[in-house]
């Protein structure tokens, strides 16, 4: 499909897969293999693909026939043992995928090239309670800044991810009511960022992209059962599961900011009491820590706090991680999960608040998976949510991410 | 594979299934769709089946060819439109599945045909603590008086299913230390049940099973994301996702009973303090009520009292529900099923039951999860692990319950 026509913005809420097990998916698998052998090897002939990912030379023919005939890779004749041969070389075409992460106070986009390589990337602030369309136009702008630092045409542009902090009803494609953004609730966002970028767009939770992130750009891309829980003035986890992005029913996974922790705890935004986000985000750490103090706090504060040894501060973060390991077991308990993936604007605390966490968990979770269940902080600091949307883009393509690097 | 010799008894915890998108996968999944069709229209020609399974005549033919090589099925002439064609006829051949599921207290087995109809059912009661090798005695005379029963010969025998109320560490084969069987910790079940039934056989936890038995006897064959609660001494979870039987890391899913209700409440047999199953399994309830009591209580003493409206089992059946629905409510809110199942010995309380888990559920869940999530008994009853472990050994041969019913 071509990423410069206006007509061909798609209109689901994510692009629909082929179906697991049908030829359309079996050609698309073959193709990203062929396409990480590019990645990985360099231009090289038919039959050495063919070696290289265990496909005949017919398969392997005809998908470099299509993928040609699509722009995705040129071919050119060169000769091998002697012989005459095809060497199929990896285009790139200048082609980008945007990754846009939308937060209640802050904007990112990343330009991604189709090999994983992160070209143009810039945050901005933006205004607490700002509306869905002040928030787009600012992503549209940013987008279009990066654009041309980089001297990118936008028809080079394949599409756009956006992450968005709450959870997405899929039957609607709406946020969810009680959402961190009630600005935005009832708002088709799909269908309003179609019509302004006027490419293809993608959709997702920010925490569902920050655990695509893990297993594509980050350090998990061999783990098939993953959660990511960002901590923030939200709650919320994504769900790698069988190695794939996991949705549920209507899409709205990973609450585990309302796990009641004290039943009779502060009333919740959710309507609930005692939630996890109530004793553990950092609107609540804010909340605790400003009563002792003249100061305006916010999260930078709290974290310079801990880190310069404030009693108060640490007893803050090591309630907040216990309460969070707790929820975090119960979860490692239905699911088990090999890695668990801190992320949010607190993971600059790394240890202090990942030893609580662990101790959390430990002391909640059963033996077996307290044993085996790794936790550690997001090596991506507060660009796995950019980084996924991007990945988003890129997977849509069938360009598998087999050297994937945030570097 | 013949299922009459010995030597093929596999060596794995469960066979290993086809990598998804691989062509073997394809092969099995278009096979399983040749199977349904004739399951559900009977004997018919190729182009017949070509036409309702969409596969193109020459797939058919080759899956035809696979099919009668092994003896699943035969071709015989006939004439279709005044042409010559041949018949396709799915063979019964008197092949059967085991399906065996052994409790604290009971041990279960059911006969079952490669069309999914139950031909031979029985279950016995086990001392409490028997050890593994009483039980695997048991199991294997109860398995062998039923095809005596049925004029089934050994032979026909496809393989067992068996199912283990404990967690199954899959890296090792054995149950996990802290289990609900205490003497069968450590044993390599597998190997054990293998060298005596003779036959392939495959292991799994109790309410994997009966999570399996939902979506293949039950009435929930559409729904893709299903858990499966059993409430009994113990309190554990299957857990279909994605449509598949969800196993995690290591095997160990669904562990809700230990979910935390009372941070500073009784000992639980895991160590940890309050959990689910100190405040809602039916030993807890039989505890509580045996304290104003001169009579032996068991389950079914509690159930006879409750229908008969007793207001102190009234209540303890009302406080366990909530606790429940409470422990449900997270884990709805994480993986957002479409569907609750219970089961387990008190599926007959039915509405009594249900009632207070959908209002602990609906207080604790965030409101699209709880308005979104149904909740219902299972309506195998205690058969549905059994059940579960045939259909395992039916998936294992290809065969898709098309037509599946527990009647």
């Amino acid at each position: 499909m071509p990423a410069d026509s206006p007509s061909t913005a798609r209109t689901s809420l994510s692009a629909p897969l082929p179906k697991p097990g049908s030829q359309s998916a079996l050609r698309e698998q073959n193709q990203q293999r062929v396409i990480a052998a590019l990645m990985s090897g360099g231009p090289q002939t038919q039959a050495e693909l063919s070696r290289q990912t265990g496909l005949s030379t017919a398969t392997v023919s005809n998908i470099v026939k299509v993928m040609a005939a699509t722009g995705i890779v040129s071919t050119a004749p060169t000769t091998s043992s002697g012989r005459r041969a095809l060497s199929v070389i990896l285009n790139d075409n200048g082609q980008v995928a945007a990754g846009i992460d939308i937060g209640r106070r802050h904007l990112r986009v990343v330009l991604a090239s189709p090999n994983y390589r992160v070209l143009q990337e810039a945050s901005v602030a933006l205004p607490l309670g700002h509306s869905a369309v002040d928030g787009l136009t600012a992503a549209s702008d940013l987008l279009d800044s990066l654009l041309d630092n980089g001297g990118i045409r936008r028809r080079a542009l394949l599409g756009a991810g956006i992450g968005i902090p709450g959870p997405i009803d899929r039957r609607t494609g709406t946020v969810v009511q009680g959402a961190i953004l009630p600005e935005w609730v009832g708002i088709n966002i799909h269908e309003t960022f179609s019509e302004r970028l006027r490419v293809p767009v993608f959709i997702d939770n920010d925490a569902n992209l920050g655990a695509l992130a893990q297993v594509t750009w980050g350090p998990h891309s061999a783990v098939e059962n993953l959660m990511f829980m960002k901590v923030g003035s939200g709650i919320g986890a994504g769900l790698v599961l069988n190695g794939s992005l996991y949705y549920g029913n209507v899409g709205v996974t990973g609450e585990l900011g309302h796990t009641t922790i004290n039943e009779q705890g502060v009333i919740c935004r959710c309507g609930n009491r005692g939630c996890l986000e109530t004793v553990a985000s950092t609107s609540t750490m804010i909340e605790l820590l400003s009563r002792g103090s003249n100061e305006t706090v916010d999260t930078q504060r709290i974290i310079d706090w801990v880190l310069a040894g404030d009693t108060a501060a640490l007893r803050v973060i090591d309630d907040a991680g216990v309460a969070i390991g707790r929820a975090l077991a119960h979860m490692a308990n239905l699911i088990n999960p090999e890695t668990i993936v801190i992320g949010g604007p607190l993971t600059s605390l790394g240890e202090i608040l990942l030893e609580p966490v662990r101790r959390g968990l430990a002391r909640h979770a059963v033996p077996i998976i307290g044993d085996t269940t790794s936790v550690c902080m997001s090596s991506l600091g507060d660009r796995a949510e950019a980084l996924g949307a991007a990945a988003v883009v890129l997977a849509q393509q069938g360009l598998a991410p087999a050297l994937a690097s945030s570097a």
